[in-house]
């Protein structure tokens, strides 16, 4: 695991309803390890895979961005081919390009764009049952476009962000979201985020909590208090993982 | 199962992925056989459910139609949310209304709509891996517009007619069909079919024929021969199931 010569950056696409999430974890089945296991079956070494950052179970990617080291050259649009190959019909390799040695998913990210789906009409689609969230309660969208308004910009989201596992770094949890947008769709709406970075979990407590102050359980006044408490408990509960999907990891060219 | 004081017309969606298709079959898991059982949950009466026509296994539908008669007035609001409850997320009712006592989902039909999604990009969606099929072959979209416009109008479509099943009634095999337009959609293009009545496997063998067109591996000359030989066997194989939709089915109102 110790290659150093060339660095690749890979954009992936993947159903994440089957999986554990993106990265390897003990007795589960990860995207990351599928990755890692098909590219052992190719270029017989393994290497390490890494990604952007974790997507959680169920929660879906059309732009997550990893990068692995390796000593050789590789034929690049022949690997694009057998990554596809091998993995799974849920797991596509978009894109497979040479980067810079220090190139770093993770850390050379400068923003990530995320889009929840919501499904508002009566019956779901059960072709986007594990592509977007159906709320029991009605929504009222001027309150949810309202509530929305009052994420954007820069704040401290520590209310609005799970403690990250043990062992990862302690993070700044102040973040600019420069735009929450809320685009009509066949069915229903989509929120669009985007911002410099995300804490864990944010997006889908900040969808929680939308959905509790647009279905009336709880006034819009409170979020300002939410954002003040930096407590987690004062939030909505998570929104579910089907909604969710990793659009784009932005990098400075 | 001898009701007959009240006839209703069920709407459906359903994603066929896990289905041996609409029609109950012997060891087999068809989504007629659920719909009728969860009436029979509900209504506690063994209820037989007419669809407007066979889908195959992994053929999906946005607008199936059935009925069903029963002595009873239902309450079709309670009727829909139960069934709703009961039924797996892959099979959605959409609408439930009282119909005329000589209302035949099937007989009563005077057109059908039927899509087929083809994925053209080189790598496979991983959303879209049940709903379009992604050909290995490169397509030449204008002789698949070429080919395409051979099949509108009023044709004996033997050729492109599977063997209905023992036991089905014998069918005039003349169709007409008004349409079959190429739109362009994410990662590929829509095919729209619209006719007066397809006979068995006809769209998916119309689509296998196109492509084998469409691919260079036939040419456009052949169609003429082979709606002319009358002969299943003359036309190309068909199409995989996952990129059919069945969309709309006409009645006279």
């Amino acid at each position: 695991m110790d290659e150093k010569r060339y660095n690749y950056r890979i954009t992936l696409a993947y159903d994440g309803t089957c999986y554990s999430g993106w990265q390897v974890q003990p007795n589960a089945t990860s995207i990351q390890a599928k990755v890692e296991e098909a590219l052992k079956i190719i270029l017989r070494k393994e290497l390490r895979v890494i990604g952007s950052g974790r997507t959680d179970a169920g929660v879906h990617a059309l732009g997550q961005v990893a990068h692995f080291h390796c000593d050789d050259i590789l034929d690049l649009h022949r690997l694009l081919r057998s990554l596809n190959g091998l993995l799974p019909n849920d797991i596509r390799v978009k894109d497979i390009v040479p980067a810079s040695l220090d190139f770093h998913a993770q850390y050379s990210a400068t923003g990530k764009v995320y889009h929840y789906h919501l499904w508002l009409e009566k019956v779901h689609s059960p072709f986007l049952r594990h592509y977007s969230y159906h709320p029991y309660e009605k929504i009222n969208l001027e309150l949810l476009r309202e509530a929305a308004a009052l994420f954007v910009g820069t704040h401290d989201f520590t209310s609005f962000a799970n403690e990250a596992h043990a062992g990862s770094a302690c993070k700044d949890p102040v973040r600019t979201l420069s735009r929450l947008d809320i685009l009509p769709e066949e069915g229903g709406v989509r929120l669009e985020f985007e911002a410099d970075g995300f804490l864990y979990k944010m997006v889908r407590n900040i969808v929680g909590t939308l959905l509790e102050v647009a279905s009336g359980k709880r006034s819009i006044e409170e979020i300002g208090s939410i954002f003040a408490a930096k407590d987690r408990k004062q939030a909505g509960k998570a929104a579910p993982p089907q909604g969710l999907f990793l659009v784009k990891v932005h990098y400075r060219e």
